[in-house]
């Protein structure tokens, strides 16, 4: 039997950080893939087909849930949004970790069908920082962050059932404690049985 | 409600380079408290009361038994060996860290006590290393080695009840392996609930 890799399931509310952590934690862990998410919606400028997501048709994303080829899905502003099973089996086949980044509802659905998965999610400092944060974009209107807050304040509800809560309240310390997360993760005796076995075997 | 520290328990059979692990570790987490045992045994040349044991009476190791005042206790050689029980609870009450080295048996009395204690086992990378280890040293016969081997497969044997198990192949490997450990460990949900309450009370 051999080592299969970790599954991690990384949630946050927008304006955490998360692709910031994530993209950096990518960089620092070879062993880490990414698992990237199909969609239904159109490529905004800039998206690239199987970098940012795969782009498909609604008639190909209903062929996917009917042959039961993603491991969850959702819907968001009439668009699907759903994790391809194939190529996360073949890496934590291959032993490599896996890292999921997806929203609450989808976290929930892996959690049934794996619950060997690391449950990951990533709290701001506190509701009036996420608010000074999401202002400070300058990008949207005081209604639309209302609207985030409400959002991020129903997510956080379900923080309750994840495994681990990283506070993102210095980038750089989130970063460690991810890795941190992660490397400990793949000492737990469940995942180090062969090891204790095969150093028994030996003896 | 505040957050407790975080009670570690470490266990590894002699040659595993448990102490190297543990005071380096200790000197790079302020946090982190050692818990001194107490003994009946007679103090070694250069150990000092109160640093590297609690040098005690046979009738004072009995009070500490009958009182409760001991985590959990073992004999070894006509000897006995226990964890205080007071500074170990101060510290955790007051957030720090502890981390205790006990052997197996031990262990397994603080794992009914303590069911949210973190159990890390040191591993070997092999049998034949860890001989190889026991015999560089030089002072013990092969008959003291072999009876030692044994004994280090006997403890091996209950490292599948422990938590976590870091192999130590590379000494800065395992040292920050365990610094993960330890650091993953608390920010596992139920160590992080007071935070998600406070972040949603302030919503």
């Amino acid at each position: 039997m051999k080592n299969n890799g970790v599954l991690i399931v990384l949630s946050a509310p927008s304006g955490c950080g998360k692709g910031t952590i994530l993209s950096t934690v990518l960089e620092q862990n070879d062993n880490l893939f990414y698992s990237i998410s199909a969609t239904t919606r159109a490529p905004r400028e800039g998206e690239e087909d199987g970098k940012h997501y795969h782009f498909v048709s609604k008639d190909e994303f209903m062929q996917l849930i009917d042959r039961d080829e993603v491991l969850e899905y959702t819907t968001y502003c009439d668009n699907y949004y759903g994790t391809p099973r194939k190529a996360v089996e073949e890496q934590l086949a291959k032993g490599r970790d896996v890292i999921l980044e997806i929203e609450v509802d989808g976290a929930m659905q892996i959690k049934n069908s794996y619950p060997n998965a690391v449950f990951v999610f990533i709290l701001p400092p506190s509701i009036a920082e996420l608010k000074r944060r999401l202002g400070k974009r300058g990008t949207e209107s005081e209604e639309v962050i209302e609207g985030r807050l409400k959002e991020a304040v129903n997510e956080i509800a379900m923080a309750y059932k994840y495994d681990y809560i990283i506070v993102n309240d210095e980038l750089e310390k989130a970063i460690n404690t991810l890795n941190c997360v992660i490397g400990g993760e793949k000492q737990t005796v469940s995942r180090m049985i062969n090891k204790i076995d095969e150093v028994l075997d030996n003896a």
